[in-house]
């Protein structure tokens, strides 16, 4: 099995209610990367029998450390349109409430259709080439990231005058695309600080949101591709940023938006 | 009482439940303008005896139209840390959710400022001049907008390339800005697919983010004067696009970034 699917993997227990564990190989440096995370909890929403639709908007906060172990995840469908679904979910561990969320699912229609976000220009990912994972963490050992430009400062000389990183990413080993597997690669940026500050600074998201552009089928178009993605801060300050980042196929399609809300020190 | 006040007054009914009711002249086209209910749930959190600290991000999903009338809003501290709380909350009409929402209430710390986005280049909103207000929906008379660039287009002549509106906006009649009035204006932007298609198209917002970067101390510097808000849309397709703004103050500092994914008919 991927260690993707290892790590999203789900148990039903009860209506709404399933159950998942942490995954060592996705530790970050204080519980599991968010990115797995808000794919777990997207897929908890995905195998419920009522769900109808395809994710189209997915909020996922992020309120204390999940903790080495088993968890469960509550659903709860909280509004069932003809054409879209809204949900809340959230993580537990022994009673106690550590990640919130809500979810938007609907069916996609023909529609007039544009990009007005601007993809980056990058060379290929096979021009990048392959890079060492950082050892920041264990999580990132299970993609292949390959930093176009903006990589993480070594020291206080390489600080930047602004935030931008702009990478090639993809599951290692490789897998094909799929909204959970997307929701993991919106969250695969470092923390945008570092690149101001020049370095590391304590820092760990607390609300992220994604948007879905691309549905199951413009996914598996991607297969095994890379997804470039490009991601910058807006604000700094009182201890918080917030970042938007875009993700694109190679051949261009904006596959997702995403936003989120940072903690720092510093 | 200032219409805003009015609009937003809620009476506490039990521990988390608090009851509201529509305001005839904050009407939208189906239901009331999104803005004023993000910021009736924002209040309903802000009032809770255990809130801890400010807004610092808000989703809120519109679930279904909420109809003329009282509604109720349900509170729930989701999980409180040293110095971050989050928050679910839902608003119902007899037993029915109509609108979802998470919040993340935080103390801000002293700690490394700067922005990044870059504030839009516009006249002052003496130079822009008071515009009558549009006739879309009874809402709007209750906002002083100056639109600089990016009106809504009354045919597909207008249509245009991208869909950029900048604009300066504050409560009619003034009021002190506070955080609940900031969700107000972060809603106030027709759909940006009525610039592209040249006119009106079917359109509603799904879920609204907010990400707070103003205290209040910096709010009530702000005071009655107007804010300027840019907003543009990333992606159009499949029936749903998405739109991300900026509003600032006159002297340059981002109060709010915000973020919506719309329906559309088109």
């Amino acid at each position: 099995m991927h260690p993707f699917d290892t790590a999203t993997e789900l148990e039903p227990i009860a209506a709404g209610l399933v159950r998942g564990h942490t995954e060592p190989q996705w530790a970050n440096m204080v519980g599991p990367f968010g990115g797995i995370t808000a794919a777990t909890i997207l897929r908890a929403l995905e195998v419920q029998p009522e769900r109808v639709g395809e994710p189209v908007a997915l909020t996922v906060n992020f309120a204390a450390p999940i903790g080495d172990g088993e968890f469960e995840i509550v659903t709860e469908p909280a509004r069932s349109n003809r054409s879209n679904q809204h949900w809340i979910a959230r993580l537990r561990q022994v009673g106690e409430t550590k990640t919130t969320a809500t979810a938007l699912f609907g069916t996609r229609r023909d529609s007039w259709s544009d990009t007005e976000a601007e993809a980056p220009v990058a060379p290929t990912p096979e021009q990048t080439g392959p890079q060492k994972p950082s050892e920041f963490a264990p999580w990132l050992r299970n993609y292949d990231m390959r930093i176009v430009d903006g990589a993480a400062p070594a020291d206080a000389s390489q600080a930047r005058a602004e935030s931008t990183t702009t990478l090639w990413v993809r599951d290692d080993p490789a897998r094909t695309l799929d909204h959970a597997a997307l929701t993991g690669l919106c969250d695969v940026f470092f923390p945008r600080v570092f690149l101001r500050r020049g370095g590391f600074v304590p820092a760990g998201t607390i609300s992220l949101t994604i948007y879905f552009h691309a549905d199951h089928r413009q996914l598996r178009i991607v297969g095994e591709d890379f997804v470039l993605g490009r991601a910058r801060a807006n604000h700094f300050g009182g201890g918080y940023f917030d970042q938007s980042a875009t993700m694109w196929s190679r051949g261009g399609a904006l596959l997702a938006t995403t936003h989120q809300i940072v903690y720092f020190k510093g």
